[in-house]
């Protein structure tokens, strides 16, 4: 039997390294790039990745470089696993390396602050060889720490055409990570981008230690405002109450492994944005998804409090306890409140 | 100025102690009924319910009584704080005490395993002299000992008549307790209720030291199995999404306070149903919720396959890994198949 084409990972931080691995384990020829030469041949020598996925063990059958072009070369499917602010510059350079079946997959979750758009929608923009249909996102609530250990996890493929997401469903899916489809790519990216707001609200509310009444409720809420504003741009409303909606969001508010939590927690607890920051080598994707949703909301009119919170202590000096009295005192309302925008604003207040 | 009609709580157990201690630092007259005349006494005494709330200081202006009659006698408000699956045998022998502007609020969460109703409606069937339209719940992410620290909770009061909602409303508000009203009692009370079965799921998957990523796919189907069942009994999609629905449901299936969740994580750890309810001497609710939550889906042809796995754990011996396994491995959906139910079923699988 002949071997498929292999899978092309862009991006060697923890859940491009978890992909990686995860493909081979099933038997799927695999590559993974890592944008610092030193980085691969560690990688490549070590089979680990300790600074991003540390105690995972690389298959042999990975093929680690640092060669871009290398790597791409003669993959059928590109997944982009490098920051969202990053897509655009990584990607562009491979615009005359695409084929009429190549499919692109992208795991990075974010809105380019510049255009505001999403990266599957910066990828059809860098790269417009490539069929728009085989263009989407693997998302949903899913950290790298416990795909790599095979802990049971659910993500969902988005892409246009119905026969490529079945087939990206049937490469990724193992008896631990299940694949489920969802033509909604727009909302899948509305719900894994806007998350990361969220998770750092939840953290400041930690920081704040405001309790588990007040992180339901801001999640709640947080849900509302993430299906507003996926819903002004066209998105399916039940895409917020599945896996890259509601799922994505509850695992990345509680989850220990969150770095978007972990970073709002830092912030809650008095430090600046930089502070914070600085305790970790690894993106912080809420922090620019922040500005860019925000950005986004005002352009298409749409009412995100939490997000105009978190944005206000993040980049305008705004006490994260004084953000919290605005949204608490806010009048109390019917909890459906037509008036406060669309469906699912389950505490408008 | 006259002091206002007193509200009675019946049941001092941590949330109606909650409760109680909440109405009268907001300057509200309030009675509590303990069961017990020794548990009354005590708590009258020392001026704390260390058995159920510990650490939290009852204000003197509570009066705390063992003599039921006595607590509803002239109350504007009646507080249903008992058992779900004693809420029948505690206020049927008040149904003569009814008087026309009578407003009884239940915060007691299940469905009565006998005639498989909501307490609100069991509230009605007992007490025929009540006026339906004052008569509903007050549900929410609210654990009590946060609500009793003054932590910022946020809860829905659901009753038909929209003057009494809004009543219930102004009684409870307080600065850290936030009242939202929704009419859709039936919706407010399936969310209620049967995300104490799901809380025993997730506890489950804690157990079995799942992980995060399991656990929020499993917060996303069980969100969808209660959608599905409320919509089939004439529930509001929208109340799901809301603070009863997966406000309430984050909260216990994330929370240390949940006595659900750690039911659910004695049974994963291998513990019968007998010995994990023998830790505490406090009501674990969703054990006979999700017999009556089951009885109720079959009843009404809805597919709860988390309610089933749950309860064949608790009932039928199925050992929980089991159930995980018939969980994870049925095929792989679109994410949302028109043929798995209704709307929501984010994770149709």
């Amino acid at each position: 039997m002949p071997t498929a084409p292999p899978t092309a990972v862009l991006g060697a931080g923890s859940w491009g390294t978890a992909l990686a691995i995860s493909l081979a384990r099933a038997g799927h020829p695999a590559r993974l790039w890592a944008r610092r030469e030193e980085a691969a041949a560690e990688i490549a020598r070590t089979r680990r990745n300790e600074a991003y996925l540390p105690g995972a063990d690389v298959p042999r059958t990975v093929e680690v470089s640092s060669d871009l072009e290398a790597v791409v070369g003669g993959a059928a499917v590109w997944v982009v696993a490098v920051p969202s602010q990053s897509v655009r510059a990584v990607v562009a350079p491979l615009a005359g390396r695409i084929e009429n079946e190549t499919v692109i997959v992208s795991v990075a979750k974010g809105i380019e602050t510049d255009t505001l758009l999403t990266t599957s929608a910066v990828l059809r923009d860098v790269l417009p060889a490539a069929d728009a249909g085989r263009v989407g996102v693997l998302y949903g609530p899913s950290h790298a720490e416990e795909v790599a250990q095979e802990r049971p996890t659910s993500v969902v493929a988005a892409l246009p055409d119905p026969d490529t997401a079945a087939f990206v469903q049937d490469l990724f899916m193992t008896p631990s990570l299940r694949v489920y489809t969802n033509p909604d790519v727009v909302g899948v990216e509305v719900g894994g981008s806007v998350k990361n707001v969220m998770a750092v609200a939840a953290g400041m509310s930690d920081g704040l230690d405001l309790g588990d009444n007040a992180k339901a409720a801001l999640v709640t809420r947080g849900l509302a405002e993430i299906t507003r504003l996926g819903l002004a741009l066209g998105a399916d409303a039940h895409t917020f109450a599945g896996l890259a909606g509601l799922g994505d969001l509850v695992v990345t508010c509680f989850s220990r492994h969150s770095r978007n939590r972990a970073f709002g927690e830092r912030v809650g607890r008095g430090e600046t944005r930089a502070e914070a920051l600085g305790h970790s080598t690894m993106v912080v994707e809420g922090v620019q998804t922040t500005a860019s949703v925000r950005a986004l909301a005002r352009r298409h009119g749409v009412e995100m409090p939490i997000t105009e919170a978190v944005w206000s202590i993040l980049f305008d000096g705004l006490a994260p306890r004084d953000a919290v009295e605005a949204l608490m005192t806010r009048s109390a309302a019917p909890e459906t409140d037509p008036a406060r925008g669309p469906a699912f604003d389950g505490t408008a207040a």
